[in-house]
């Protein structure tokens, strides 16, 4: 069974303060670059799998999406996502994505941030949503960076003998769960999986890969945030396009 | 122009002691791996890019290649991969990869190992074999993992504050030449790319990915060679099969 931290008082209340939280699609900052990967949404029924607030469920019907099915683990980020939506076209169901019950067949494009990372049984997850997608379908979405969960300690690192600031990589071979603590708010579980193992399991079920993009922020991104700078010595988060072939 | 080092005598001389270059592919630790991801040679046309010595030449002839191209930069190492082989179903040429005059359809399978991270305009390379193959047709090759290529200064380091060894990953973003030591014998010139940067490339190639593969030795090969455990910390080699769609 996939954690689910975001039930937690305390951890949903930190959560709540990120950025991205409180600003929706404007504050995440790999976005601009998730986004140019969609296909257009006009006319289009869409799956996203762990909406959390529901800010790309609200943008996906701006943008002419005809309904959006929005799931997620979290009854606090559902009621969340429900007090900020007035919209019929959007439902929001509670589920966890390795043990939910895809329909046949029911919708154009599939959508994911930053949930993938934390489920167990990803085969089963990526079979469920290609069976849930008609033909010439699309699934988008982003994962945690594998250099970025690899690591038994993940933090940057002073060189010993160079001094510039590094990433350390290890365990990359290991692949299963990692503890961390976020937000000094609890102990999450990710699954630390090699990238080609994401690309292995899209193809055994049957997608084809169409975009892969290895984000980091831009120099412009990092002239407004120089904070952000250590950010491009490893890419953070892993964005994949696939499409099911029809 | 791609840097030809190989042509250095005292590199060649040291090139020539590593046991790949001594005892051929049985020498060769990601090699298991590597010809399981080929589709059978039996009656197949192919292409060797960057033979070296020409062992890959040779086995794939005694797999029942019908006709093997093998191009190499180096002078050098044309001259003993010749003096090893009497078989005149495998023409040994003198040739740039990214600037050799491919011919049209005339090759089933393509195979490199652990060259494409040396050649400066990868593109080029690919529309070339691309271009060489049948409808149909396999490339298969292995180059230097992007993680093993990134760092400023590449070797694993001890871990500051939790004390194991871990390989310090900085200018991931940053593609390009990268001047290492090796062999203690000269300085190597490679290019480092994003692993999306191959994939992508690949694409707009026209090949579809097949088969990829973050090749770090298995756990039996580290039993037997206790000094490569740490190989097994980030893999050093990607394996990539792909397809021309015909």
């Amino acid at each position: 069974m996939t954690q689910n931290i975001y039930d937690d008082a305390a951890f949903f209340e930190a959560y709540s303060q990120l950025p991205r939280s409180m600003h929706g699609l404007d504050a995440v900052p790999e976005w601009p670059v998730l986004r140019a990967m969609l296909p257009t949404l006009v006319g289009r029924r869409v799956l996203d799998l762990g909406c959390g607030f529901g800010a790309f469920a609200r943008w996906a019907r701006l943008q002419g999406a005809v309904r959006v099915a929005a799931i997620d683990v979290s009854e606090r980020m559902l009621a969340r996502a429900r007090e900020q939506t007035s919209d019929e076209d959007i439902s929001y169901e509670h589920g966890d994505l390795q043990h939910y019950d895809y329909p046949s067949s029911q919708f154009d494009v599939a959508y994911s941030s930053l949930v993938l990372h934390y489920v167990e049984d990803l085969g089963s997850v990526l079979r469920g949503v290609h069976g849930a997608l008609e033909s010439g379908g699309v699934l988008v979405f982003a994962v945690e960076h594998p250099m970025f969960t690899a690591p038994r300690e993940p933090g940057f690192i002073v060189h010993p003998s160079a001094g510039q600031r590094t990433w350390p990589v290890d365990g990359y071979l290991d692949e299963g769960p990692r503890s961390s603590h976020w937000l000094n708010a609890g102990t999450v579980v990710k699954q630390h999986r090699m990238l080609s193992t994401y690309l292995t399991a899209l193809s055994e079920a049957s997608f084809k890969l169409w975009q892969i993009k290895e984000w980091s922020p831009s120099e412009a991104q990092v002239s407004e945030h120089p904070d952000w700078a250590d950010e491009r010595q490893r890419p953070p988060y892993l964005l994949i396009a696939c499409t099911k072939a029809g």
